[in-house]
């Protein structure tokens, strides 16, 4: 929350708790990581293992990206009329090693599209922060149906 | 679409008009940039002008960020139990002087958090990709409703 909100601040910041509750029951969200001097953002789904993200990916930039340099951001959200969380990450990508893939049998890390992801990657959080928004969006009420 | 993909794609690339148009029709995505040597990744909601996208943000992480680095990338997805859209584009990000502010006028930049936000914010694209998914997700059909 930054000084500059009005004192009765329509953003309140997620507890590290609600934080991880939030990432365990959602499978949908976007990485944003660097390529050479790029940043680039790319969605992934996602499973949370412990205190890691686990996803998998095909030979690519997101894979060549984390390679090069494993500093990332990651970010899920949802809003509704009235109300919207987002939940924003930084931290280290790493590719599991093939003695290490097990991981992903202990854990919801369902491929959404039928392509082939043959690498698993981890996102070790080093920040976390969640945040909830009251929406003032009376736009919305003006809309026809 | 990535040359290891089975022929029978389930990924269909979208042109550039359409990209442009589901841009147009939605206004909440996520801007990805760099701040100093780290990624950072936001909700942003936005407005499309012409040929660029404006947005509001106040003193903070996301202006001082664009105003080191100008480079940032921004995605918008949606999806349902058997597609998702993700629109992805990478360019450069610029703070309006005050005697440009007045485009935010002509087009629907609303803000949907009632906190204060004296700076806008340009992102002209240099790329633009989007892309359809057919989803893959029998497991939908197995959880309780």
């Amino acid at each position: 929350m930054t000084s500059d909100e009005p004192s009765t601040s329509p953003v309140r910041q997620l507890d590290e708790e609600e934080c991880w509750e939030y990432l365990r029951n959602h499978e949908f969200g976007r990485m944003a990581f660097h390529l050479a001097d790029q940043v680039h953002i790319a969605p992934i789904n996602y499973a949370v293992d412990d205190d890691v993200l686990l996803f998998r990916t095909a030979e690519g930039s997101k894979l060549l990206g984390v390679v090069m340099n494993p500093d990332v951001a990651f970010e899920i959200d949802e809003y509704s009329d009235d109300e919207a969380i987002s939940v924003i990450l930084r931290g280290t990508a790493r590719i599991l090693e093939e003695d290490e893939e097990h991981r992903t049998e202990n854990v919801p890390l369902r491929p959404w599209v039928n392509t082939l992801k043959y690498n698993v990657v981890e996102i070790r959080p080093t920040e976390i922060n969640g945040r909830h928004f009251d929406l003032t969006r009376p736009w919305l009420h003006l809309r026809p149906e």
